[in-house]
């Protein structure tokens, strides 16, 4: 199939670059970038001279709906939303990188986001993109919002346990640790190497635009609302994110069958690993792959049930799941062009 | 005053040194290391030349209680029970950087330190130091049990809304994240380079052995029984800590008299800075120095309070705290030779 | 084919099983490892879980000889000795990732590795395995020995040069610099994060064993004896090597030239890559790949040439060639299971 | 002694900062940011909170001049030669972290960094600010040029060699490897934490703006001309830079002799560390210091001489070289408030 990639210079554009060069049934045929319209894009990352030298165009995105069986776009909403369009006129496919097709309901996307947008939300046939809980939607979607990075570390964690109402609907606290490339490409103070590197810090506390998405996701599982108290870190290192998650279980549960019950839940996931009771995941294991590992602690002493995920945030948490999710809009095993072994050390 | 350091190479024992080489009233005299016995400080650390050049001696402690005023001690819990009883013998002082003087029950100390000491430990005129809520004690104290890196960060963090019952006393969450130094100086495969590098992990969760001294501490201030779970975790920096830490909101409060509490509380504490509401502290601003920062936030939607509080684990988390606290001992000022300001960028 | 990796477990190893167990046409049946032996390499390396569960055996070669198609091996030269007999006599084939088998001259290693061995060492069919350099005798050898992490950078930088003559017989400065997964999986003081993190240092200044095998090659392809000035450092980043090397140049050339120079020279080799006159390479743009990148620029106030090489050290300096040779011995493209485009960022 | 600092905000202010505000003779009384003009220094950089609260003031020059009494600059060489003049009008005393006034020749600068000023360059009472070379006239300049970071590492590393004539007068080759906070605190592409980190590259080859500087000041020290070539390389650290210096020896001298030339060259120079034959410098052991530490080797198979130096980029090769400069003269010891050793690890 032709793909498109528009804004593919920033991080997830690049990541898509990385994966769908090596696709075997994907050729990217179209690539934009605002800050680098028409060099080529190996210019920009040399590391792709000889792999991937198109050039990169600006945002004719009539152009790109027009030549393309499937767009990736990693736009803003404002331009998402007319892309859109265009891609459900001319029967198209669009998997959305950014926040623009996450909501069910466009007032908490407007109210978080800050928009003033006045579209028709309901009329796009539109799917929440995290593969392994809507993977019938997302086969038959035009369009899909792939998940924030955040929210599919803390989605996966969660849902066997509130799906099976082994913890209580109280506050479910999340402390999540990210590295620098989910802050993204544009150069800001906040991104300098020398103020992020031996650094860590909290940041956007009780306020990141990922907690209604997380919560919208969380209380659908649950059948019930559930509050979560949300606070992102930045740690010095480039790819990763790691959610540390605390419950208070609402059942007696021992350790052996809490893992039982995650072996069960995601028993047909190639991506989703569970760690044996006792073991713990870090970010290394995982990056550069697309799987995600979780693993468990319970306190006993506090009866707290202690999740901890980890992702690449540009994989799993981005680029990599937006194309499990083309490998499933078109019929495709969802871990094709996908297999690839986190690199360690 | 003449000061002696066993252990001196480990990292606790080698920011001593960095200090007390500076400290206009201490003179180093006596430095120990099993690994590098009989080595010049200056070639193990080459940054010392022309600075320290001393000898390293092996394990006469005899001498080192003999020739020092006061004593600093790195080394594991069965030597320096040890040389704390020639220390109270020669009325010397003793400031121990392990674990083995800061519990009040033995009984703790050698369930989680897995300990088989039989010793009087009543006898020893000890007192935890924590400085800026032992001060007093601290003064006239011969053995002072210098605390964890991690209880540090958290009871400074937690005493104002703990005292002022500010907090409900239900569970507390308390999310740390740690530089790598904090693992010491011994050669393991989970401290090499390649291992920790580009790699966020929580390790010893519900486990780790500062949770006994974080739940004694905090105990006493609250005057019940506080029930803590605590996850620390290695972020890839070589120093300091961030504590993330949850609690329910027992009271309406809001945010500036938060603020104003903590203020009111550490009025005249030199190294502890609160932040701004809505500022957050990051490990950056402190490392090097012996400052303690700390921020919170309110997260309505839940009644929950997050305290976020940085120090340098290697300072203000051990060496700098245990300079402070011998200056009290000694009747200088408490910032006397510590008045150095965070290194940054 | 059936592959056996002795010595999985070290950096080189895991790498290997990272890339092999993706290759189609290998198949892993045994692992060994001293320190992790009746572990499973999942245990070891959780990232592996799912993907590669063997056991890691012992010590048993003669097993792994009898039962694989190929043998890497990562063990120390006395080891690889008595294995390399072992499969001359079965009729297997042997790529070393040690240094066994790099030298013409079997007393240069003695002297070197300080090797007390007594060996007919030219009974064994071997060849040097840089790929680009030694293509079809590779493809007969039986037994390989692959190049180190520095000559692969640096011979790869220089042969098109030192071929044409382009540069005058004087001595050639090298300068480069490593990750620190180049000093190996063991623990060390020298390897620890607090001590590699933050800093760059010389090691080995003009006595590294890399040197007799860099002079040896280069020498041959000059074929007069090549004098070179040798500094490896230690950068603090995982993977990753560039080499800056400087050279006198015998003859007016422009920058041009030399390009098209390497181009033709180059021509027919899939992983190496000729930046643009004026474009340098960084470790970044190959970081997990087998690709090396060269680019170079002329100081005309002096008549230096300046070359500078970048590889990944584990991969095109170790594993990635290894299984490129495999490869060619094994009659396949040369670049099959190799496709693996560097991660960025 | 009352001191402005113009352009505080930047890493070679900020350092000043850090370093003056703990110097026992110098009060802070001027700051001024074009970025963050009217907030306080302590909100930009919250580590200086109740340690310098300034507020951040615009371009008032004159009001700096006027009530200051010696002004550090950070400033672009346009604002800098201006500000000079109100300096030189006012009696009073300016350090120049910039480049405008390391020239002996006006034409030179004007090439090199493009420049269209027309001035009267000669008119300024200027000394280029390399403390342990040109103390004497340092002492009663009105004006210091500071020294560029690289080109204190090479300078103090070749000097005793130079002067003494050890080496031949052929090209000296130059292999630098800076943190990037030398690259400034400006938010450009090249500076991200995701594009440094785990990063080793070449820039500026054989045309960095340090060039001129190092060859001016190296041929007035050996008397004749000497030519350089000099590649600059960025390490992901964050301060720190390591010049490593290939000359040929002219004459028959052992790495013993070598070491007592620099100890007889540097024996009165506090901040100059010579190393042990034998021993090699790393950045760590000065990051956070004013110290220079050098070490050397012989690679006798080419009669090369390897030359290696280390500074803290910001501290000896800006900041703390400026207090340097500062205490002399204004007849203080040259150590004043520079006593810092480096943090480790």
């Amino acid at each position: 199939m032709k793909v498109g990639i528009l804004g593919a210079t920033g991080y997830t554009g690049i990541e898509l670059v990385r994966i769908l060069s090596k696709h075997p049934n994907a050729k990217i045929t179209y690539l934009s970038s605002k800050h680098f319209e028409s060099q080529l894009i190996s210019e920009v990352y040399p590391g792709l001279q000889g792999i991937c030298d198109l050039i990169l165009e600006g945002d004719d995105f009539k152009k790109a709906v027009a030549t393309c069986d499937i767009i990736f776009s990693t736009l803003p909403h404002e331009l998402t939303f007319e892309i859109a369009q265009m891609v459900m006129d001319a029967g198209k496919r669009l998997i959305d990188l950014g926040s623009a097709f996450r909501f069910d309901d466009f007032n908490v996307f407007k109210k978080w986001y800050g928009s003033n947008d006045d579209i028709e939300y309901d009329k796009f046939n539109k799917v929440y993109g995290l593969t392994e809980l809507n993977r019938e939607k997302i086969k038959n979607a035009q369009i899909v919002g792939n998940p924030g990075c955040y929210p599919t570390s803390v989605i996966l964690a969660l849902a066997p346990v509130l799906k099976n109402r082994v913890v209580s609907d109280k506050n479910i606290i999340i402390d999540s640790k990210s590295g620098v490339s989910g802050a993204g490409h544009e150069p800001k103070f906040s991104n300098l190497y020398s103020e992020c590197n031996e650094n860590t810090k909290p940041y956007n506390v009780a306020k990141h635009r990922h907690i209604p998405e997380i919560g919208q996701e969380l209380s659908k599982i649950m059948q019930e609302e559930v509050k979560i108290v949300f606070t992102p870190h930045l740690v010095p290192m480039t790819r990763g994110i790691l959610s540390t998650i605390y419950c208070n279980l609402g059942s007696d549960i021992t350790l052996n069958e809490v893992y039982d019950l995650y072996q069960e839940f995601y028993k047909n996931d190639y991506f989703i690993k569970i760690l044996n009771p006792g073991k713990y995941p870090s970010t290394k294991s995982v990056v550069g792959s697309n799987y995600c590992q979780i693993g468990f602690e319970i306190d006993e002493h506090t009866n707290t049930l202690i999740i901890m995920s980890v992702i690449d945030n540009l994989v799993k948490g981005a680029s990599g799941q937006a194309v499990q999710n083309m490998n499933l809009m078109f019929g495709l095993p969802e871990n094709k062009g996908l297999d690839i072994i986190r690199i360690f050390p």
